[in-house]
């Protein structure tokens, strides 16, 4: 983005892409029966506009959409992007643009804060309101060809970084001080040095790398690994202890580099590893083999971990599996704009893989003494199975 | 935190720290007639047990509390600390602990999402709900001595970075370029690599630095200064244009040390800076001097602001003052766990000054065809004046 240029929403080489969004997302508000949807809040927005602004998108079932804007105060006036100052301007706004009032409107309630949510039930206090949170998450599940190609890209830098880390170790690091060059790394690639997490209670840097013993502390947060931070203030990741000859590390960091994210992970090992934790690693390998070819459109995302459980059943590795003080009760999650979208993939999903839903697969290994190990890729769930778009080595690395 | 550490509910050395807090909470609930408090949300969680874990603090007007643990699983067993899985299993384990139902209960409604609210107010379907948002907010803003000396800490390890920025410039850098050299420079000095933000639609990485015209790129988000950023994902800050002479480079980075956070701006120029920027600069500096003598308890926020607006209107700067294209309505805010706390240093808050209130002050200029200028201090209000904890050269400094 050029320093002085205008607002302009959407962005005219977005304008058909945004339109193909939001065309599938009328189609679901029809199948729900919902008038008019509000969004309001930042990763909706970036999908419904292809850039942040302060502000709503405001969508009627019939496809009509209006940007209305608070912030930044400076846009380009068109017929259907609104300056407005407050909420409460939107009905009148509407009217003004011969919209007829919704009978029943969709909001964010699962993101929106009550006291928001109360506010716009105000704003609209003639329609009943449904919950727009679950349809957005399902629309958005489903990439688009350029969506996809984003996350291929973002994907191609996230490989870039990986392609590095191997030569930022130095003899006696900790592991605070390998995270610290790895997100130089990140950033001198184009990451934006900041990641869109979804849920209140998530809270991360530019990702985790966990060494040795720490893969077992236990965290409050929702990722497949813990760690025990540096601070109470951000109990995750990496400790600042000294990485020690055979112990494995884990390399789960990120870059959002457009918007997009790609998630990915790999491990190296300092020394030789022991035997169970390089027969864990190849557990996780045999693991995404399996499900890279079984992941197709009408598959339950269930099955995918059903599969899992019963590879690593088969190599009585079960104490291990995603945790090990602590299990994660998954193995996967649906990414894109935020890196924890839905599905996530447990046993009890309910859904089924669609073709273009892009999904982080990571089935890990907790090993007590030696660290965690398995691997980490993003996929594009495809007709003959799963498109992995951070291709890149999957061994165990020997940073020695 | 070691790695192998079990989870101590508050940490032992933190449990008089926590009861000060928690008392003053409680005192500030007699007040406004709620029986009961569920904590939910992650800074606030920060406040009350000193430590980020998944789950609630539930505070009684009496001064009882009980730490309900959802994640990690793994937390030691004491009388106020209970395992739960789900909300729902609260009023079941107050009622084992001997506690009464409370007839009102006070939940974070500006704060949690929609569907959360309506699940706990399932949960305490007997009680009515009250917010408990504004009454936290405002018991944050007097901070403890331990919570000073937090702060403090902050301060020290972020002025060590801002010491060594002028070394960190190279020629023909961009603006990115220089920014990344100074989060490394944060991240090396020990800054958790993450931001604590009030409000869902604000977003940041490690802080902006802002060159030359893109000062004037206005942006989507609540913060004192746009930028166009790199990315219509992230739109905010360095926008990635080579730095050039007669420019100035505003730099405004965070660490986030240790959970507390202090907010410091300081202003480079490439060579000698314009006239104006220069008197726009000395400005900012003439109204600190000013609010530091005047900012003392009992003292209205607004008088803050507009002393602030009184000293540049006698400048003749007003169409500088916070932005040119697009104007920030505020000099300053409240600092702490979250960088954006109240008070706002608004004309219109009709709050007033209280001993121990933690500020950041940031009057501010954008010159055209120059850059921003100001500068950013955090200070602590005592009785005499304001205390500066983030004390560093103020001057222009020039890179070349």
């Amino acid at each position: 983005m050029k320093a002085t240029d205008e607002y302009i929403i959407p962005a005219p080489e977005l304008r058909s892409e945004m339109s193909l969004r939001l065309g599938r997302v009328a189609e679901a508000m029809n199948e729900s029966g919902m008038d008019a949807m509000l969004i309001a809040t930042n990763a909706n927005l970036y999908y419904a506009a292809g850039m942040m602004y302060r502000g709503y998108v405001y969508l009627t079932r019939e496809g009509r959409v209006v940007y209305f804007v608070i912030r930044p105060t400076e846009v380009r006036h068109e017929e259907n992007v609104v300056e407005i100052r407050k909420p409460e301007m939107i009905p009148g706004e509407l009217g003004r643009l011969g919209i007829a009032p919704a009978s029943t409107i969709g909001l964010e309630l699962d993101v929106q804060s009550y006291s928001e949510i109360e506010r716009l039930k105000k704003v609209f206090s003639d329609a009943s309101v449904m919950n727009a949170s679950p349809l957005l998450r399902i629309c958005r599940q489903v990439k688009t060809q350029y969506e996809i190609g984003q996350m291929k890209e973002d994907g191609r830098h996230h490989v870039a970084v990986y392609r590095k880390i191997q030569r930022l170790y130095r003899r006696d690091m900790t592991d605070v001080e390998f995270q610290i060059a790895i997100e130089h790394e990140l950033r001198n690639e184009g990451s934006l040095g900041f990641l869109r997490v979804a849920g209140q209670l998530m809270e991360i840097n530019l990702g985790s790398v966990i060494a040795g013993n720490n893969a077992d502390a236990p965290g409050p947060y929702d990722f497949a690994m813990g760690g025990a931070g540096v601070s109470p203030a951000l109990p995750c990741g990496a400790c600042g202890e000294i990485m020690r000859v055979g112990e494995t590390v884990m390399v789960d960091v990120n870059g959002c580099f457009n918007g997009y994210q790609t998630d990915m992970t790999r491990v190296w090992s300092l020394g030789e590893p022991s035997p169970l934790a390089l027969r864990a690693h190849e557990c996780s390998r045999r693991i995404l083999r399996s499900l890279e070819q079984m992941g197709r459109p009408g598959v339950e995302v269930a099955e995918l971990y059903r599969r899992a459980e019963a590879i690593v059943a088969e190599e009585g590795l079960q104490s291990y599996f995603m945790g090990h003080r602590q299990h994660a009760p998954f193995i996967g999650h649906g990414v894109g704009i935020e890196l924890n979208e839905t599905p996530p993939v447990t046993g009890r999903s309910r859904e089924l893989l669609k073709e273009n839903m892009t999904l982080a697969l990571e089935p890990k290994f907790v090993i007590p003494g030696t660290g965690a190990v398995g691997v980490e890729n993003t996929y594009v769930v495809r007709t003959d199975g799963l498109e992995n778009i951070t291709p890149f080595d999957e061994e165990l690395q020997n940073l020695l």
